[in-house]
């Protein structure tokens, strides 16, 4: 649980005129992880740390449990490091980005697939026991107001951001502010059918869009690609071997990256399925822009590359309109945490009338 | 071209305190006809008429000129009743309605399916010809803005409203605005996919939405019930006799009102594809309510009630989300035009600064 402190010798300054104002606190809850970390008002990482969430059937109170202890740690190493001392880290606002949806007060957790969380009013639970303002946002949503904050989405007036892992994780920032929806729950594009009666959902669904773009679904390639077999397999076959016959998408792509034939043709399944999801959100949304994050989009062009293509093809009333650029994220695993902790700032100094 | 002028005796007292700047003319540019009429600030429909629109392969200019005429007589015909001498009706500004693709300028159709225009200019050419100020706007934008402003979805926040006909039109008012998309082209909902590989589309895909949701979808599945046969297809292959052996919508739809259950079935089937598309788009927008328009729309409740059903076993996340109202929109076919003068209206104003 020590925090990471970064080098802050580079930046520090200019950190160090920066008022208390500035500063934030993001949190960034996952199915697997709780990543917490001290932001400043040019969305840099000035300390950060990763600390384990329990298994999701874990009472609620032992989730909210590990983040406490996560941003106490956090504002315990702040204080002992130098970046600024004028600065009360304990007053800091936090922003908590979590996979789930979040109610339109941004304070209730209505329902988080990963965790056990069910109506939970997470922001004042913290806000108890934290003695700061506390607010929550979709994680997706905070990864889309990073990036149009400090990422690839930067001058951009209309953005869709997508995150592809364990699912499809989806936000908007339309002229200069997140889309929530009536309830909140805008985005969830994971969840748009793409195959009527295709795969099976964890969402009770058949065909959504996430059961083919997404971590899993590189997985669920890859382990057909092995049946078929054939001596291009051979590769996949030992790396599955190397790791007690598990396949994972981090497994897929980095075969891919070193030119595995098989890999890469599963990656470019998957970013077939990606451009054909996109063109659909085109015809609806008609953004300038999107963005594509999370861990499958490490894979880079490999991926994006049929994904342009697929959605150039696929998209209505191609050659009367533009095409938007699908762009891969620049924030990295980071842009929920920063995005959260944004958020809070801005709130708080909209709260102070001072932005 | 004689413009029918409606009743005026019931609120003229109150038309003849609204000042000039209140009034404007909304013209609805279809595929088969023009609408235009004179409304005032409450969105009612002073007077109004309607024209035939020339073939789709007729220039541009001829249509233009369908436009210019209509215009010119009602604005006559405005002049000629006594509705408010003190106002010059030749100078109040004009708001048109189209079934194409207008750019976020609101001035040049980029692209109608239905009409001869490519790039065209359309509101500087008729501003040219006509003298007054005109905005352009799809006219499913434009239908959905007059629900939102003056009929079913009045006081919500979050609007999202299809027409169906032809094919499937869309629009969305979010937060008291028109959300246009970046290049003015969002709400093409007709073009989402929900089959791949299916149905062909004229827009050069294969499995649309609208090849499954609109009039045309109507007549399909009917001659698809026809082909089947049985003796409950005896009423509407009666019907279809009668008609000279062709099958369209509005028969389908006449049928199911009386009962005939092969014309029921088929409105059902077309509603549970609606239904089904809804619930894409309430998982990416989360809409506080769902207008539905368009001539299909006057299949009532025999629709809306298999979409609803539809829509609720479709909704990702049913049971921790509400599930957004569907309801008919109440304007009926003039809500292109109500909306498009009402656009004009706004504009006027807020370049005058009245508003």
């Amino acid at each position: 649980m020590r925090p990471t402190l970064r080098p802050l010798v580079a930046r520090a300054d200019r950190r160090r005129g920066m008022p208390s104002s500035q500063w934030a606190i993001g949190v960034d809850v996952g199915g697997t992880k709780v990543v917490t970390g001290l932001i400043d008002g040019d969305g840099e990482v000035a300390a950060d740390q990763v600390a384990q969430t329990p298994h999701r059937s874990t009472a609620p109170r032992v989730v909210e449990d590990v983040i406490v202890a996560a941003v106490n740690a956090l504002v315990a190493a702040a204080e002992a490091d130098d970046i600024d001392p004028s600065i009360d880290y304990a007053t800091l606002p936090i922003g908590v980005g979590a996979a789930g949806w979040i109610d339109s007060d941004r304070a209730t957790i209505r329902f988080a697939p990963h965790l056990n969380w069910r109506d939970e009013p997470l922001a004042l639970r913290l806000q108890a026991r934290l003695g700061t303002a506390v607010t929550v946002e979709n994680d997706a949503n905070a990864a889309a107001w990073a990036e149009y904050r400090y990422g690839a989405a930067r001058g951009e007036s209309r953005v869709v951001m997508l995150t592809l892992g364990t699912g499809i994780g989806g936000g908007m920032v339309f002229d200069g502010a997140l889309e929530r929806g009536r309830h909140g729950m805008a985005g969830e594009f994971g969840h748009m059918t793409v195959v009527p009666g295709g795969r099976k959902c964890e969402c009770g669904n058949w065909g959504c869009w996430e059961q083919y773009a997404s971590g899993p679904a590189l997985r669920r390639e890859a382990l057909e690609a092995l049946k078929r077999g054939g001596p291009d397999a051979v590769p996949m076959r030992a790396a599955m071997r190397a790791e007690g016959g598990t396949v994972t998408g981090e497994m897929v792509t980095a075969l891919a990256a070193a030119g595995d034939p098989v890999a890469t043709d599963v990656v470019t399944t998957v970013g077939q399925w990606l451009g054909g999801g996109l063109a659909n959100l085109v015809a609806a949304l008609d953004p300038g822009l999107i963005v594509i994050g999370g861990g499958v989009s490490t894979a880079g062009e490999l991926l994006l590359g049929p994904t342009r293509r697929a959605l150039a093809s696929h998209l209505s009333g191609r050659g009367h309109r533009p095409v938007p650029p699908v762009l891969g994220a620049s924030l990295g695993p980071r842009a929920g945490m920063v995005g959260a902790a944004d958020l809070a700032r801005r709130e708080a100094l909209d709260g102070a009338g001072l932005r």
